[in-house]
């Protein structure tokens, strides 16, 4: 872990999210340039590719694994290299090292402003699966479609529910989302028809991307878990709920998030994380032996949405925050969820994504959906402006962000996933 | 449409899955060599790496497409190129062309003995998605799972229903299959409990590998499907029954299903199985218009399932047909499925994984999967050797097979899946 009260070279302001304490991975392209591995440092990128190129890393961390055009070869190297890496990055940036901070040649070409680059999807992610472990949220979805029965079925605290969704539609922060256009039939029309999507909405979860990974036929163990995960991103599993509700039974949602996953472009690593970590709340009945674990593996992560319609941005308004939620609500924790995905043998390749499941707290204003918070749009949403929403509309740009704070430990930020939402094609 | 009457001059036969008229594409390795597209051509490999270097491609395809570990490149360069590189082949390989017939050095060194050789997953499998497109077998499911209710959900008969599958786990022909251990929990127990899986049951399908591909956003019309289907396999979809049955509500398959799924290596494209182009069934109520599709998009592609248990490998015996189906029986068709998965935006990536989900027929000797051939058991199949099978035991062969044959035409084949069952891990 690094000392709170380590400061680095490059200025840091006191409410970033990226102190030397950080470090996360991303993959940024300059001027239209080949995407080259970077980390955020204030408002700064370190270029790991020209870094590597200038000799600063001598026998730390192979070139091949840091001039790539993603981070899965890091991924891949595991935890021994990925803690190498982050000491030598510290090495170079805390406020007393000389070898960049008195060098200008070499820190102008190593070090770029966030400003001038474009942040890609920072990995290849083969599968994407995503889990239903929020108790709170599992229980909301229950009571809304299947009201009058047991909000939860039967497995869910048996086993952390999950689906496998689509990778091709994976886009970073700030990719905007066309309104997916399918079948809808309410409860009360018949036949169904098509159009766009009436009830269009986000989900606010956190994902991990997968480190070395298994063999096919080998289960990753609960004790093994921090070895497979190289760290978190932020994401909004958009969803079409019209869609969803039509063509979910019996195989689980298709069309309905297929059309768009947003995350953040900036992958915060377990270490950065472990002044956060927390205990999960408790678990009854007590898990099935692949699924207990020793020690804490929830993280107190503050999580808020932001809502900016298209008045709001036209009236220079600032954006409404709709819900604040935390990652630490999880029922299901992501050793948990690892342990689970693989007991059957599943292969886990480096750089694949599982997300957390939509994370609701216990408090209205703290839901992770549209369709929470405004009660499948019979509780609709009052803005600043006047302007109510059930679902969403053209126009509104969402906005996750993501940040750990406490006394006495340096704020650690995920930075921020955002899509505007653009009308559905003719 | 390559003349039924034409002949190779490699000696291809007569009962052959593939003559002149299949030239399907596949990827192998030989003697532990890196991996190269061929095309099989009765027992023997077309090596078009050795091909290209030798500069019998001059303008027809770019070297790099054919010089690849895998087939994506030339999945993604379209019908043209397909037609263009295949024309080609065909002049090659006709038994009146002199270029390599009579060439012994140039021909020893492109044209590889089957048995030398070692196949691969010929594609890097972007996203997999496995539909439910037979009524025969959602019906049967329908009746086993839901006994006394319809048994097609209300949405079946409006779209093709899918769901995304795990591609890191896609093997191909040959691959050895662990039993999966996962949690099931019979009806009449309480807790579930943790073992290796009771139901372990294959299903019959066969996978569509995708062409050039959308961009995010823009839907595939069922017009230009065609462009967008680069050659099918056959799939099996092996299934754990009892691990299924517990977790997939409400989201669907997940652990039931991503341990194995098993493909045949040789991609067998459409201009080869355009004689056996068929009209599917009546589609009552009409599709709606997206899915509306004109002209024939069935295929008459003859099924079988094969099972040879340990005694009968043991005891010599062949193995015994427990299976014969028709790709032609499918309700939804590839045009409707691609065309459905694309409505949203979905982007499909050359080389993505499309299955058409179980294959059932009406007979109930053709039913595609273990549970509806045993009918969950209650009705055992009995072997010539005297066995009887409910699900899969340890030790047990599947191999499916699939080949099209017609008066007039030349046979058509997929060769093969096979898989053995080996013991769960301790």
């Amino acid at each position: 872990m690094i000392d709170p009260s380590l400061t680095s070279w490059v200025p840091v302001a006191a409410d970033s999210d990226f102190p030397i304490q950080n470090l996360p991975y991303g993959v940024f392209s300059r001027n239209g340039g080949e995407p080259r591995i970077g980390v955020a440092i204030g408002d700064d990128v370190l270029d790991l590719h020209a870094c590597a190129s200038a000799a600063l890393f001598d026998a730390t961390v192979e070139a091949t694994i840091v001039q790539s055009s993603t981070l899965n070869a890091l991924a891949a190297a595991g935890s021994k290299t990925w803690s190498a890496l982050r000491s030598r990055i510290v090495a170079l940036l805390r406020a007393d090292a000389s070898e960049l901070r008195d060098d200008p040649a070499k820190r102008l070409a190593v070090v770029v402003p966030s400003r001038e680059v474009t942040m890609r999807v920072p990995v290849d992610i083969g599968d994407y699966v995503d889990f239903y472990s929020s108790l709170e949220h599992a229980t909301n979805l229950g009571k809304i479609f299947r009201p009058g029965g047991d909000p939860l079925m039967p497995n869910w605290r048996w086993l952390p529910v999950g689906y496998h969704g689509r990778s091709s539609t994976i886009v970073v922060d700030g990719t905007p989302v066309v309104r997916p256009i399918g079948q809808r039939k309410p409860p009360d029309a018949a036949p169904p028809s098509v159009g766009p999507s009436r009830l269009l909405d986000i989900e606010l979860e956190i994902g991990f991307i997968t480190g070395p990974g298994n063999a096919m036929g080998t289960p990753i163990a609960i004790a093994d878990a921090r070895e497979h995960i190289f760290g978190l991103v932020l994401v909004n599993d958009w969803s079409a709920r019209d869609i969803q509700a039509w063509e979910y039974q019996p195989l689980g949602p298709f069309l309905g998030k297929s059309f768009a996953t947003s995350i953040s472009p900036w992958i915060v690593t377990l270490e950065a994380l472990e002044p956060f970590r927390v205990a999960g709340p408790a678990q009854e009945p007590p898990p099935l032996a692949y699924l207990r674990g020793d020690g804490a593996w929830n993280y107190d992560v503050a999580l808020e949405v932001a809502l900016e319609t298209q008045a709001m941005r036209a009236g220079g308004e600032a954006p409404a925050v709709v819900s604040a939620s935390n990652f630490r609500h999880m029922y299901w924790n992501m050793a948990q969820q690892l342990a689970h995905a693989t007991i059957n043998g599943t292969a886990t390749r480096p750089g694949d994504l599982y997300a957390s499941g939509t994370i609701s707290g216990e408090r209205p204003d703290s839901y992770g959906s549209f369709i929470e918070l405004t009660w499948r749009a019979t509780k609709p949403l009052s803005l600043p402006n006047g302007e109510t929403r059930g679902f969403l509309e053209d126009g509104d740009r969402v906005t996750i962000r993501g940040f750990c704070e406490r006394p006495g430990a340096r704020r650690i930020g995920f930075g921020q996933v955002s899509g505007t939402i653009l009308p559905a094609r003719e």
